[in-house]
């Protein structure tokens, strides 16, 4: 699918404001790369009329265009309405959506409002894309000669991305793999690798791979990760897949893009080998981070939230006098945690993390940023990483949870 | 600052593959709301040769331009170099910037490598932005006038957020505020609103609203919660806001915007009363929400991530006889789980989670998507919920853990 341009149009006032961060384009971009779909450019614009005016520039720009939100019921929803007036579409009244919503509500008596029915507007000639999880259903367009140009295919989505997701899944990639034909010749394989920074990894490997010229070569810096993205034909990239392992060693954090936690939850399912967690200053995150993997309960039986002392002392056996002597955040305590969490819970490995996450309560010698991060393991010598990570609340526990997995990593590879 | 038009760029192949979150534009929307700056529209568009095109049709469109990413040290960074070519701006090695540069790197004992200088050069004219979290500086350049029009406000900020951020507040905050002048007449509050649906939130109050003429209205659609967004002169947003409440009522999550985490910390705090959390499906979440709000500590002792039977038996003492005759996911489990977490960490709410996360290990009995959330109170009675969210698995883990927030509020308030 060479030169097939797409763009997404995201529409809703909240995003500019920043009171809702934007999940969609992420979302839209990995789901479309499968069908050799990239897009070329997304703009987000203001609910209400703009969407006249970057409808009409994105016309005669592209071939398939994807515009998100202002389907709902409320008066600052209107997408479906300037798209039918663009296209010199009549809106007709949908029989069957109109019974789609009123099924939904009645499952959930809640009552129908006279401005629902807005929602079953449908432009003539319009594919109707049904919503499982919501009221509004989308809509698919073909390309149409207009006055002024060609339109390309178009397709309206709703704005919540529980409602967005599925319908797209199931029901706009059906007509978009129709629309692009046969499957594209080029992979993307992203590598994500920790210990090294940008000019690094591009030094060691990134500049030999774009000297060749039939591989796109991309470079994205994360919290403590740098993630090395190439784009080339499948023979291509079996061929230098090599040379990148080669080149960043141990570093790497997996060979086929999966982030961390699915490469530690992955591997101790491996090997049948059980993780505790004890969390002071991420409160839970590590925990978080690693049952959003699917299959993480094999691996997880237990974790400890542990903020205050006492809990430290009570659900784990940190003793009184380590965290007296030497104070909460410490190598000592981090330790003792990792190893309490461990027996406690009768795991093969545990992960001790305690810190001072801020904004307030750092001292001289134990600043904000300061965190301590230990690994024991069933057997084996435990062992504990010192780190400053001065930044705020949220990158963090971010960092620490981090580290934390990738002190993991190294330990089960 | 009544029509200055702002925009921001955003480059990165990185945002169209979704590999990455954009999260540059949400948080320069609430940076910049204070200063009465509005962002119009926001674009993305790949690393490399786009930036071009991009620059040229955002010119002559506004006031302000914020361009993120593309300062790096890789060869795919190359926004410093066509903003200077198209403004026909001669690049100078910094001197200054080079020195920071190496400082930075002789502190954290990396190398000086050659690529890195490319950072250092500064279009003449530019301020520099210094970068407290990296090595790429940001550059702000006055207006200018090119051969085809005049040039906006522009400033080139660094693309990893945990640089981008403290620039912007150090550094290009204060060149805004001289910018744009005096304080701004109008005032953002959103109101987060859980229990009732969008269309009944707008035809309870924002349609009222709306008649007026003076407020701007919006809505936006959230898992489990509704926010109402008004946009006002103070005054007037005063004078209303006594009928938002009263048409709300105790749905109303808080009256200042705060978040629901935030309110529920903060009521703790004020009642100093203390919560502990047991979760099996949300495997962290809960305890991760309540630790991102500063001041936790006070409230939050303890939380026991419980995912296998096991640790629900021995960490919480649940009854083994409870879940071999009702299931792990079942209300008495529930239940004795928020009363465990309480009695186990001597607190005075506990909150009990337990659900089918999925995506497999569903029954016709108990589908994925069941969830339990139970919460006990010392000296009163415990109280259960029973949702069913049938979808994916990190959203499950949002609605449960949202619901539980919700929960604990309407008891506390």
């Amino acid at each position: 699918m060479e030169g097939v341009t797409i763009e997404v149009l995201n529409t809703g006032t909240e995003l500019l404001l920043g009171n809702v961060v934007n999940t969609h384009l992420a979302y839209l971009g990995q789901a479309l790369f499968p069908l050799g779909l990239r897009i070329g450019r997304q703009t987000t614009i203001p609910d209400g009329a703009s969407i006249r005016t970057a409808l009409l520039e994105a016309f005669p720009r592209c071939d398939i265009l994807i515009v998100t939100g202002g389907l709902g019921p409320t008066t600052d929803d209107i997408t479906r309405e300037i798209t039918a007036e663009l296209l010199g579409l009549r809106l007709e009244e949908n029989a069957e959506v109109v019974a789609m919503i009123q099924q939904r509500l009645a499952r959930r008596n809640i009552p129908f409002r006279e401005r629902m029915q807005r929602q079953a507007m449908v432009p003539e000639g319009a594919t109707v894309l049904p919503n499982a999880n919501g009221t509004a259903p989308g809509l698919y367009l073909r390309p149409l000669e207009t006055p002024s140009s060609s339109t390309p295919h178009l397709f309206l989505l709703p704005g919540p991305p529980r409602e967005l997701k599925p319908m797209f899944e199931d029901h706009a990639l059906p007509l978009l793999r129709e629309i692009c034909g046969g499957l594209p010749d080029c992979e993307c394989r992203t590598y994500h690798v920790v210990g090294l920074g940008e000019s690094t990894v591009e030094e060691i490997i990134g500049l030999k791979l774009s000297e060749r010229g039939d591989i796109e070569v991309g470079y994205c810096a994360r919290p403590n990760e740098v993630d090395l993205r190439l784009i080339a034909s499948r023979d291509v990239l079996e061929e230098v897949e090599l040379l990148v392992f080669a080149a960043v060693g141990e570093n790497l954090v997996s060979k086929r893009g999966e982030v961390i936690e699915e490469v530690v939850v992955r591997r101790l399912r491996e090997l049948q080998k059980t993780l505790a967690v004890a969390e002071s200053c991420t409160g839970g995150l590590l925990g978080h981070r690693l049952t959003n993997i699917a299959g993480a309960s094999e691996i997880f039986p237990q974790g400890f939230i542990t903020y205050a002392n006492e809990a430290k002392v009570r659900a784990i056996g940190v003793p009184r006098e380590l965290i007296d002597a030497h104070g909460a955040v410490s190598e000592p305590v981090a330790r003792a945690m990792a190893h309490g969490a461990m027996e406690t819970a009768g795991t093969d490995f545990g992960v001790g993390i305690t810190g001072m996450a801020g904004p307030s309560g750092g001292t001289a010698d134990k600043p904000v940023g300061m965190v301590f991060i230990a690994l024991a393991q069933r057997g084996g010598v435990s062992r504990c990483q010192k780190e400053n990570f001065a930044t705020d609340r949220e990158t963090f526990k971010q960092l620490a949870t981090q580290t934390a997995l990738d002190m993991l990593r190294r330990a089960i590879f």
